[in-house]
């Protein structure tokens, strides 16, 4: 496996360059700009009082998730979801996955009811949008948390965050197994698996999908690990990240 | 684990009894009535010369599926999608889910410049749906192959189908991995995954969600010999409902 | 009119084999799958207590109902009503025609302030799919009737059932006036009409259509005749039925 | 019987005054304002060369029909359809018999391929706007198949026209059969019937709703009465404007 | 600019005849049929007690309009918005046009927390069906709180219109700048301006668009001296039609 | 005037800090970032070879404008529109504004049959986003002409682009003309009035609203002279960011 090259240089394992602009938005409760390489996704993260009429006089809160495309944000302009009237398939599923994911390092009785809603929109595509979404959306949140603290919407000793949380995808690409693939490997992989593990190292969801050939169990373990090596970084950075000063408002 | 019971006296890898009624509809080119205890799902298979115009002039094939719940498949009425005006996120991903499980089985050039629709309709419902679906579309696809063959839609020694294809969710319920479960036990389930694995014993599609406790590397390994020993029991039952005489027209 | 023959060598008043499978679904409080030959259709009553907004505190209940057909119930696949985004006419006008027979013999005082939706869902369709949906609607409907007294959402001795109903298609094929026509009769019917009868023998509703030739009143006349011995027949098979055991949950 | 008085005063079998303005539209091939008492319908019949694709090739035309109320031709605004986003049940019904109506005394082969779409957009509702419909739509279809002949359109010679067409609502109101219903007569009306009715004097639609008690077929008789009686006085006044010369464009 | 010469013979500063018929609708609080030339637009003013939940307890009134086209009010039939499922744009834009104008000339404290809606639906069209609207539509507003003092709703002495508003398009055809434009005129504009203008003769909204060469100052300026000239005018009748008796209910 | 003081100290006819980030996405043919004060909007040009089918055949290019805010670019988090299944009547309006103020200076002719879409996405709103979107659009749009030349998409020679655009809004607050309004001022202004200019200082588009008391034809003026000094600033900065070198891909 050593001679293998990826187009962009990359060591199977590594990762593209990974930022995250914290505070970006002068009007979110929390935020942050996140890239994995050419990928960037804006996560704000909004703060409202009280929770849905489902949920109410049971005293816990609620976290949910939209994700969606700027048009252009792809190398072929796609038309606007708001213009068909109707959300497409992978919206949805990805939108559902994000929400899962945060949900699950979530305290919804330390949260109280109250209500955060995490947007996460793709600014520029290029591979991995859903776990950089994931891993963005946590930096957004936590801020949204730390924010109701201080405005009093929360107790001082309140703390709903569990853990925490960030997504990597990882994949087979003519036979090798890689991480964090960009879209013209995305686009030719045999399988695709995205990765949301904890701070802790365990696992929120793992989603794989033969695209070509059916793999292996001896594959998956290989991919596993990769991804675990790889989220285990993005927890640095975010913990890094989180314990600097903010950036935005 | 030898004294944990399930509410129904199953053993922790026990499915419930599974049934397919092959040919259960007199209009489909392929049909198969399938039963997961009390879970039916009724999949047709509807098989038309011609593909859609992005595909036109490959020479190539396609197979898409598409779910949905009668309203009262369920415990409690759920409003229709079609009063709704749109299709909801959960009713997109599986419907995905299915396609993408029956399409990694298809040798699509193979299949020529035809199209097959699959749909499976929930008559009722008990935990399980989107295996049960994805286990009966392959009866059905079958049959609709076996027929274009014999109506001269496909030539006689075409074999557009690679491998078969069978799932099965499998979950911790109580600290316990358990296969297949009904809806109680998915309900409370702790780790809910579902499992697509071709005849020969590959994976199509991995999903695994913890729904209160992230999951370790070790539950996720049990759930996966699980998984695996409960497909090769559906893969069976495919070869010999495919062996016998056809029911319906 | 002696030696006419139908494709299917009935004679001219005889309807098609009927049965009602009573208690089919084990998650409805009424269900019933009726055949009229090979159109099948699943017959659900959801009892729940309280009404809509616009009827509250006026003491009387509420009884509705939805028609839908399965996409491949039919000979040609039909796109989904849910996909498209609306609801199509034709289903529009069927089920309100299902709902507006089931109230006429509904006494929504006695019924309270609890209403029941019944759900018909076409599984095959071969002509009569309306006219079968009445009829086993109504046992559907009944049985819900039975299950709401018996769990104490109705008193003992209410009985919001004024009568029953039933209902058939009579139509002019070739000039011959026929009972009961079949998806190829239908198809190529002169005049075409859906009679909706109760069990005391008056009409509920008369819809007939001059599909072709407008029909002359002498016409009229001996379609009449041919419904009211249907639907006569009908109500004896639904006595039957309901005098039986629930075969469902 | 005698004694019997209706609100307006008019006995059993008596209309409204009815009058049709032909032509009111000056941008319409064919147009009529009609009024049955306070009802007033404006009918556009708009005629283009071709068909819809589903009928090319074939050699014959397609005629039909939209109903639609203005949200303020009721006592009560209506909220809008294109504000709802769909066309309610009732519409649809509406408009699918206005069409067949109109088709059923059409010969599409003389009509050549070409359509001719029937606009009928109530300006003020008082009862029977849809037999109102009905009888304005036929005077601007046989102006539109004029014009179409003037224009070079049609062949001289061609008559798409095979008769003409006019209906009416018949109803028993407190035991009383009674002819072309006002609304406060339509509202607590037992039987509601509209009879659409040739220029020959043949049924092309009977649609008869029990709204409280079943009817009886000596009721049924009696209905059918007044409709004839009225369709014919309906049928004389069409006669009598297409005789006169266009007001319109 | 005096051998000019319009299709239609008028000056340039000169409308074509203006109508209106007050109190056309026998259902409506208010209600005006205006015709601008062959244009003709119905204008109806709904009044109801309360306001949407938005402003209730906080003592104001609410105005708000509607605008929708017949489809064939035009010289070829155009789909209906309720049919195509969503509204167009331009219907968007008119409609919000039409209620900021009324509201510009009420006084929501006088109004009380009752609602007036404003539906003008264009039943002909040929050029300045907003213009058209927005003068008929002041009538019918003055019929419907006039009805609303006689009939108690409002205290005798309340006066919740501050001025009376009317509007005309203006625009430069062929290098001329002329009033009132005709859509044969309006077609082939190079800048088309609608100005709205209270009775006192301020401005309530201008909006000028340059449809081929940007417009100038001095062209503009000379646009702005015919629209007042024009709606002084509008405003005459205004005060004449509502000084005489109601025709209408 | 002299002593009257802006919320941010801005003198009346100041603008805000405006920048314009060049090439900002890696994927569109051109781009800006554009920001007014904390207004920020991402513009984007997508050029496509060949027309929509109603433009086919004539020679003649296509420009057309989408504009959007994502959720949380306002200071309360509003529904997306593609989950409330339809567009607004304030996004519409604003689409179609843009999409007219970029044709009025193409050269349709000049561009062949091609077709630039504009994609406005406001990413942080503080008043004034139609009118950065337009200013921004201008940028972006000029960056697609040159990479259609420089791609051979279009003749070296071709010159689409007539003049340049900006846009500004202007308005009344507290009695006082000012220019560029932030939302705390809009939201208060009297009179609000989005002016389009083209490099020339001519007028695309004057629009002109009264949100209180009317204006009057002083004060229009006072407005207009304000917009063409703000407008004059912009085409300068929009000459100097188009001299320079792109930044983007």
């Amino acid at each position: 496996m050593s001679e293998f090259t990826r187009a962009d240089g990359r060591t199977v394992g590594q990762m593209r360059p990974v930022t995250i602009e914290r505070g970006w938005s002068a009007q979110a409760e929390g935020s942050a700009l996140i890239s994995f390489g050419n990928t960037r996704v804006l996560c704000t993260a909004s703060f409202t009082p009280g929770v849905p009429r489902w949920l109410k006089g049971q005293g816990t809160g609620w976290v949910t998730a939209e994700y969606s495309m700027l048009p252009r944000s792809t190398n072929e302009r796609m038309q606007r979801e708001s213009v068909k009237g109707k959300i497409g398939g992978r919206t949805h599923e990805i939108s559902r996955l994000i929400g899962r994911s945060l949900r699950a390092i979530i305290d919804t009785k330390a949260l109280g009811e109250n209500t955060i809603v995490i947007d996460c929109d793709v600014l520029q595509a290029d591979g991995g949008t859903r776990t950089a979404s994931i891993t963005g959306a946590y930096v957004a949140l936590a801020d949204a948390i730390e924010w109701a603290r201080a405005e009093g919407h929360l107790p001082r000793k309140a703390q709903p965050l569990k853990d925490s949380v960030a997504a990597v995808s990882v994949g087979i690409v003519g036979s090798t197994a890689v991480s964090d693939l960009a879209y013209i490997e995305d686009s030719r992989a045999e399988t695709d698996m995205n990765v949301v593990v904890t701070g802790s190292g365990d696992f929120v969801e793992v989603q794989g999908t033969a695209e070509g050939v059916p793999f292996k169990r001896a594959e998956l373990d290989v991919l596993l690990d990769l991804a675990l090596a790889s989220t285990a970084e993005l927890t640095q950075l975010q913990r890094d990240v989180l314990a600097g000063e903010t950036a935005g408002a």
